[in-house]
C-alpha cells in the first residue's frame, strides 16, 4: 500500500480535477460500475464468501449478516448506482443571488468539499454508496473498511476504479486503505492538510473514537435515542400502528423508537393496547413506575414487562426492547426528550395542533415529527434519493445526508471595477 | 471565576431558552445594550486607559491601536448594536419544502447552533460584536479575551450583562473567562459536549492552535494570500484604481491583496504604471524575474523593487508590499493562486467572459471576484450588514459569516399517522 500521506496528495489532486466536470462525465461512471458490479458478480461472491468463512464464530451472526452479498443484493446495489446518476447534480447550482449595496453583481455557487475520508465497518455496500456519492458530488474519497471486509472491499473497489478510468476520470478519486492497521486509521485522523471531512459509519464507539481523535471535522450520527410522545389529544387507534412501525419495522436500526411517552390522561387505556399489540411481535418493555403499575393491573398474558431501571432510558436497544413512561403534560415529554434523546428523531402523535407546534418549537432533534413514524429519517425515504449518513451534530448539515449536503458554496463577486469606498 | 463546566452548563440551559424566544425580546435586549454602552462611557473609558497603560512598551504600537477606544469608537460601537437590531431573525425561517413521495410534509427550519466560544485577541469591540450577533441568532456564548485587554471587556461586558437582565434574557447566555490562565483555554477547547462551536479571532498562531488543539468544530478562516490578476483583455486604466484599492486602502487586513498577478501581454506596459501609482503611497515591490527585469528597464525614480525569493509568494505581509508575477496565460495564473494562495479571496481583471468563467470555475476560493477589489470581502460591505468571522474553510459556511451563518436547521416533518411501508 502506498504511504498515506501520498494518498492524501492524490486525494488532493483527483479533487481539484474533479471539481470542474460535467454532469455527463460523472454519470458516465456511475453506468458503467453499475454494469461492472453485474458483470463481476462471481468474483465478488467468492471474495465475499472467504471473509464470511473467516467471519464465523468470530463475529456475531447479526455481523455476519450486515457483511453478506448475494447476487440479489449486488444487483440491487448497481441499481442503486443507476439512480445515484439519475439524480440531479448540486455542483454549480446558484443561489442567494443579490446586488449589493455597491452595485456588486453578488451570488452563492455550490461547489465540492474537497477530499472526504469514510470510515465504516462490515457492511460493504457502503464501499459502493460512498463511492457513488463522492463522485457524484465531485468529491474524492479515502475509504477505510473493516478488515472482517477486506476481501469484499477490494472485489467491489476493482470496479470502481475500472469505471474511473472508463469515464477519464482520475483513479485516486477513490482510494482505499487496505490495511486493517489502527495504527493508520489514528494516523489518517490526524490528516486535516488532505482531508476536509470525516464520515465515519458505524456503532457508538466508532463515532466517539473519532470525534476525540480527529483533526478533521467529524460528521456525527447515526446514535438514536428516538422518542414517541403519545399527546392526550392523539387518535389513538391511528397511533397504533405508527408505534408499531417506529419500533418493529426494523429494530437494529438508529431512527427506531426506543422510548413511548403517553399522556397520563390516556395512559390507563393506551399502555395496555399499545402492549399487546407490539407483544406478538416479540417486544418485551421498561416501564417507567406509573406505566408498570397500570400494566400490571391489567390482564396481559404473555406480556414482557419489567420496571425501568437507572439507564434503562438512556440505552439505544437497537433491539425488540421498548422504554415506557407516563407524562404528565406536554412540558414532561418535552423535557424527558431533552434530558434522554440524541437529537436525531422525535415525534408526537397529536390532534391538537397548538401542542404540534409547541413540540416542534422545543425540540431541537435533527428530525421532528407531527402523526408520522420516526423511520422516517433516510435519505431514500424523505426523498433526497440517496444517503451517505444522517448527522446529529449542528454544523454543515443535520439529518439525512446526500448530495448537496457533500457540497459547500463559494461567493462569486461581479463588478465593473469596483474600489471598496 | 466560575468552573468552566459550570460555564458550559450554564450556556446549555441559557442556550435552550434563547432558541424559543421572540425577535423582539432579543432586539430590546440590543436597543437596551446600545443606551448603556453610550451611557458608561466613562466608565469604559477609564478601564480602557488603565489596559493601555500597562500596555506601552509591551504591546507594538499597532497592536495598542487596535486596543484603544474613545468617545467616538464606542458610540460607533453602539451604533453598531443598533444595526444587528435591525436586520432580520434567521431563527424559525422555513426552507426547502416539499411533499415527499409518501404524502408527508417536510420542510428545513433555522435553529440556533447552540453554544459558541469566541476566542480572540486584543480588539475589545469583538466582546460586544459576539455578544449581539450570538443573542440576535439565538445562540449562548463563552468568550475569552486576551489578558491585554481584560479591564476593557470586563466594562464591556457589564452593560451586556445588564441588557440581558432588562430584557428577561437568562445572563448566562454571554459568558466571559475572565482569568488570563492559558490551561484555561486549552480546557475550553475540550468541552465538545458544551461546546458546539469554536471561532478565533486573530492572527495565523491562534487559528492552527485551535485547529490542532480543539475537539469543537473550529471555524477558521481570517488568513488571506489575495491574488489579483490582470488578463491581457483588462481595461488598464480601470484596473489600476482597484489594484490601488485592493493593496493600499487598508494593507493590515486579511482581504488586502498581497500578490499581483499580470498577463505577460501586458505586462511590459502595464507594470511599471503599477508601481508608479502605488509607489507614492508607500508600497514596496518584490517581484520575480520577469516582473524585475521589466521594472528594472523602466526608469522609476524612487520605486522600491527588489527581487522575490523563496517564500515570498506565500506570506501574508498585512504590510504595505505587494507581490508581483508576470504570468503566461490564465492557466498559470491559475496555478499559481491554487500553489499560494489561501482559499480566501482572489479576483480577475478582464472583458474576456469566457476566461472570467474559467477563473470563477477553477479557483475554489471562498469569495471570487470578477472586475472588483477583493476588499469587499467583508460581512457589512457585500450586504450581510454584520460579520462574526470569514471562514476559509469549506464546511457548514465559507465567506463572511453573519446571522443566517450562526444559524443551523431542522427538519420538520408532517404526517397523519404515517408508517414507512
Amino acid at each position: 500500500m502506498i504511504a498515506l500521506s501520498q494518498m492524501g496528495l492524490n486525494a488532493r489532486e483527483a479533487a481539484y480535477r474533479l471539481g470542474t466536470v460535467s454532469t455527463d462525465q460523472k454519470n458516465a461512471f456511475l453506468f458503467r460500475l453499475a454494469e461492472l458490479l453485474e458483470e463481476q458478480i462471481p468474483a465478488i461472491l467468492k471474495a465475499n464468501a472467504a471473509d464470511i468463512e473467516d467471519a464465523q464464530g468470530v463475529l456475531s451472526p447479526a455481523m455476519i449478516d450486515r457483511l453478506t452479498l448475494t447476487d440479489g443484493r449486488i444487483r440491487a446495489i448497481a441499481q442503486d448506482v443507476r439512480n445515484v446518476a439519475g439524480l440531479p447534480d448540486p455542483v454549480g447550482e446558484v443561489f442567494d443571488e443579490f446586488e449589493n449595496p455597491a452595485g456588486l453583481h453578488v451570488y452563492k455557487k455550490r461547489v465540492p468539499i474537497g477530499v472526504a475520508a469514510v470510515i465504516y465497518e462490515s457492511r460493504p455496500n457502503v464501499t459502493i454508496d460512498s463511492a457513488c456519492l463522492m463522485i457524484k458530488s465531485g468529491n474524492a474519497a479515502i475509504l477505510r473498511g473493516g478488515k472482517e471486509a477486506i476481501r469484499t472491499n477490494l472485489a467491489l473497489l476493482a470496479p470502481v476504479t475500472a469505471a474511473l478510468r472508463a469515464a477519464d476520470l482520475p483513479q485516486e478519486a477513490i482510494q482505499f486503505v487496505d490495511s486493517p492497521d489502527r495504527v493508520l486509521m489514528s494516523k489518517l485522523l490526524q490528516m486535516d492538510d488532505w482531508i476536509d471531512l470525516l464520515i465515519p459509519r458505524g456503532g457508538a464507539g466508532l463515532h466517539e473514537f473519532c470525534r476525540k481523535n480527529s483533526r478533521i471535522p467529524v460528521i456525527t450520527g447515526g446514535i438514536g435515542i428516538c422518542h414517541l410522545f403519545v399527546d392526550q389529544s392523539a387518535d389513538l387507534e391511528k397511533s397504533l400502528p405508527v408505534i408499531r412501525n417506529a419500533k418493529v419495522q426494523r429494530p437494529t436500526v438508529c431512527n427506531a423508537m426506543e422510548t413511548l411517552l403517553v399522556h397520563r390522561a390516556v395512559a390507563t387505556e393506551f399502555l395496555p393496547k399499545v402492549c399487546a399489540a407490539l407483544s406478538p411481535e416479540g417486544v418485551a418493555f421498561k416501564a417507567d413506575e406509573r406505566a408498570f403499575a397500570i400494566l400490571s393491573a391489567a390482564d396481559l398474558p404473555g406480556v414482557r414487562v419489567e420496571e425501568a431501571i437507572e439507564g434503562d432510558f438512556d440505552t439505544e436497544w437497537l433491539a425488540l426492547i421498548l422504554g415506557l413512561r407516563v407524562v404528565d403534560d406536554l412540558s414532561q415529554a418535552i423535557a424527558h426528550i431533552r434530558a434522554h434523546g440524541t437529537l436525531h428523531s422525535d415525534g408526537i402523535l397529536t390532534e391538537d395542533q397548538e401542542n404540534a407546534k409547541r413540540f416542534v418549537s422545543a425540540v431541537n432533534s435533527a428530525c421532528v415529527y407531527v402523526n408520522a413514524s420516526t423511520r422516517f429519517t433516510d435519505g431514500a425515504q424523505l426523498g433526497l434519493g440517496a444517503e451517505i449518513a444522517v448527522s446529529t451534530q449542528p454544523l454543515h448539515a443535520r439529518g439525512p445526508m446526500a448530495l448537496r449536503e457533500l457540497t459547500t458554496y463559494q461567493w462569486v463577486i461581479q463588478g465593473d471595477y469596483h474600489s471598496r469606498v
